[in-house]
């Protein structure tokens, strides 16, 4: 189901996400977007006033889904009392959701958007700050307890480690040609993670 | 010094590789490319025929100094005779050049050109692929004698988390806009190993 409702403005916003983590979104034209959208250059501009505006929109909607991912993952686990327990469970939980992420998706918005020396200094670029730092915040906040104050481990940096982890798990996937590489990436991440625990 | 005794082909390459990791590859012009060197459009295809020509250049050129980082590593730590030190030492010598690495370059060239749908199945991609399997290969034989047979943990797939945690990285700078992040994370990285190899 469209999440607003409207067919075409999803098809449209699904058709430019898709090209735009493939293939970049310098090469990415309105045309191609609305050649694979199936969708027409009137229906294009009623619903976006520029291919910038649509980068807007795309990346509010996949913020979004990026924090119900957040959320889902601390909702899973929040029943866990132990904080290592918890820490391991919730890294688990993107593990698990890793082959079905890589059907999704072949890279990550944020990245493909980054890459766009444009968008330097834009107030997209700054919710992709906030968004990662919401996500730092949430992990290092599991972390702290587990961790039972280590002062060698910077908290923050060992938890921007899952997000550089997805991060450099889509180019490694691209590197090999090889989806699996993602959960690969994630298990032994969260091995990692336990075993600083357990130490 | 130029590597290749031509001054102005080595400006080029410089100027492409600055341009197109700042901004990626589509979104890279020869004429920017030109301006940036500050050369002519003569000089510029006396030494390359095209925009995908002075690419695989590029791309030979940059593995080459990638692979001599590795053998760097590889040769500052061979006097070591046990097998998690010599890990340990090796992860730190990349931790240690990092600061150095983010101002030399504000992103990797096998992201950007992997970004390319263009670039596909090329003989480039493959270059690329070659050179991350050196990576992995070389660095599975360290930590194969230092983990001491755990059968539980996936040795390639560890190997190959030190280019994830370096591409990432990359991309957790941008997001940051902060260039310390890559030697937060490549520290993380390697107090994670340590505590992997130590339990």
């Amino acid at each position: 189901m469209p999440r607003d409702g409207n067919p075409t403005r999803e098809r449209i916003l699904r058709a430019a996400e898709r090209l735009m983590t493939d293939q970049g979104y310098s090469a990415t034209s309105v045309d191609q977007v609305i050649a694979a959208a199936a969708s027409s250059k009137g229906a294009f501009f009623h619903h976006f006033s520029s291919k910038t505006d649509l980068a807007v929109h795309l990346m509010r909607r996949y913020v979004a889904g990026d924090l119900a991912q957040l959320d889902a993952g601390l909702t899973a686990t929040a029943h866990l009392t132990d904080p290592a327990a918890r820490v391991v469970a919730f890294l688990r939980y993107y593990e698990d959701g890793a082959d079905h992420l890589m059907t999704e998706q072949s890279g990550c918005l944020y990245a493909t958007v980054l890459a766009e020396r444009e968008f330097t200094g834009s107030e997209m670029n700054d919710e992709i700050a906030r968004t990662a730092r919401t996500w730092r915040d949430a992990v290092a906040g599991l972390l702290r307890p587990a961790l039972g104050g280590r002062r060698d481990i910077d908290v923050e940096a060992l938890a921007d480690h899952l997000y550089t982890t997805f991060e450099g798990g889509f180019i490694l996937c691209r590197t090999y040609a090889d989806p699996s590489a993602m959960r690969a990436q994630l298990r032994i991440h969260r091995q990692l993670v336990e075993a600083l625990l357990g130490s």
